[in-house]
């Protein structure tokens, strides 16, 4: 039985509502290029982020944040030592945790870390198509597996691109938003896994999560490309939408896709 | 005797002239959240930024710079031994330094770090509420021991929030300027430390340069606001109105709050 | 035979033509302050950056990539070893290779080092003023050996300035392109090298590639600077300016500087 937009939205529309009144905090390791706009684009939003990627510290900020996002991006032999220290802190204390393994298909040794990662149940992983197939170990470039591949490894997945596709192994939905020019400012994935990050501090609902932070995202940036198509401006206005979006844009806006069209 | 308005007002706005005269060099630890409005807001008011954080260069940065600023965010093995580094320089060749506790009041290793720094006669200590209580040791939320911490430390304090309050030991100001969207931006307050050690490298008086940073910094955001509360743009228009600051509105725009109003 | 602009203007407009088109994959190992900039102005103009610093991952990223940038600010251990392993690759592949020798001038270690990668045969070396006269030993402001520099060192060499200067030891010539307010925007200059990194993407003539990483960025400044000279502004407009850039701008707007304008 598949979701609704309408039934989604709303669920979307109640998880916005949550963030802004609780105002989650979120601990992100993520790489130095993503850090200012995925803090700006917390902040913005309406939660808390902080950033800090020293193992030794990394176990009180997690402690104190009600959701954790790991971004393998510029990863290095610090930033290693911190996920390790960050997750152990999040499965002792029950915080869902976010995996974003950014190149994992360029990197052997990177791909290599994200899966040791998938065994340690993250609560959402958010890989690129690229990265999904080097992750997953399949090959269908349509996503067929999906849904299986959720299934088995007890997540949920959200696999974003023109069309974003998320599951838990049951449900499993295809979302129709965002705009072109998102691929031209960078780290707005790496912010959209830290998006889902603040919905996972407001509720238990992991693929409801998923999906509030991929419409959220795609939404604001359709919302900012009314004003421009061009990155600079767009970059700005993004920030601003992120932090203009109603509940009721999501409740009534949220677009599914066609089977078909994903990809 | 307390400060006038008017009189703390002509202090800035000659500090100000002198900084956009004389463009000091200052040398910021910073964390990565922080480096690019930390450079950039330097940039647009005047000075000159350099950001390095290597323990084995560090040193010839400080040596040439008018002031040395250490934040503690995102504080690792290498920040720590460039910190060490830096004030060992700026100790022996007399040059100010700003100390920003980020989170001191998070992490009990990033605390202790703090406070051994505090031992090193920072020339200003700029926490908020939260850091300077974790610090000082003090439960009071109403900064009543501030000025006394100031004297005990024989550091100049300055704690923003709402209202920012400065003292010396002996002087106590209680400045209202900025607006709520300064929050939604990320590392503003980073930068206002580093706006602090500016002005240091243009002035002796410590506790008149924590003043003219303060107020340099909230006056720019008024001035911002009165363009945008977005916090996309208003982080834009607010490097600008840095830029567009000038001494006559630190000189005849500076507003003390009463005594009641600190928190 | 001096380069006249109609000629280099077509050579830099057939450039970017052909950087549009094959999108190059750059590998930018660049500063902490610069990455967002960075990785945003490359994504602008139409090229694909990756910016991953650390030793182990590093080999994969030049690999794919179709030029390695190596920019030397915020240098630490890790980004040194970094580099090392990367120039192994870029040499053993074949990859064309910028050096951007960042604050060479200020601390002796970073000079040696940068010494160094000049004799593991940098494609374009582009340094300012200071960090040429650091790098080539030589006391002249007004760039008289820059040719014999060149030539001796078997790379091409931009320095850039008021005026930019581009030289293969055979050919030279002087620029004038940029505005004043792009001094106010950090890493302008590193964005610029990782330009030409673009450029050596799509041309094997590191010369023209150089030139037009210089015109581009500075064209893409007066563009930007027609609507605003506050640099907040200024830098989200420079990057759309870096998107809208046409190919024919290139080709008919080049100017030239006199001889006796270079400094």
């Amino acid at each position: 039985m598949a979701d609704s937009a309408e039934a989604l939205g709303a669920v979307c529309a109640s998880a916005l509502k949550r963030l802004r009144a609780e105002r989650p905090r979120v601990h992100v390791i993520t790489n130095t290029v993503a850090q200012p706009i995925t803090a700006n684009g917390l902040l913005a939003l309406g939660a808390i982020p902080s950033l800090t990627t020293d193992p030794e510290e990394v176990p009180d900020f997690v402690g104190r944040a009600r959701a954790l996002v790991i971004n393998l991006g510029t990863l290095d032999r610090t930033r290693r030592a911190a996920i390790d220290a960050a997750v152990d802190v999040a499965r002792a204390e029950q915080r869902p945790f976010v995996l974003d393994p950014v190149f994992a298909d360029v990197a052997p040794a990177r791909c290599a870390f994200a899966k040791a990662l998938l065994d340690r149940d993250p609560t959402v992983v958010r890989p690129n198509l690229h990265e999904f197939k080097a992750l997953f170990g399949t090959e269908a470039d349509d996503l067929s597996g999906m849904a299986d591949a959720a299934a088995s490894a007890l997540t949920v997945i959200a696999v974003t691109g023109a069309i974003d596709r998320v599951s838990d192994g049951e449900r499993l939905v295809n979302l129709q938003h965002g705009v072109p020019v998102m691929d031209r400012v960078t780290a707005i994935g790496c912010l959209t896994s830290a998006v889902i990050g603040a919905y996972l501090g407001v509720t238990r609902n992991a693929f409801e999560a998923a999906v509030a932070g991929l419409v959220t995202v795609g939404m604001a940036g359709e919302i900012a490309a009314r004003a421009t198509d061009m990155p600079g401006s767009f970059a700005v206005t993004f920030l601003d939408a992120l932090a203009m979006l109603e509940a009721d844009d999501l409740a009534t806006q949220l677009r599914l896709a066609g089977e078909g069209d994903a990809a």
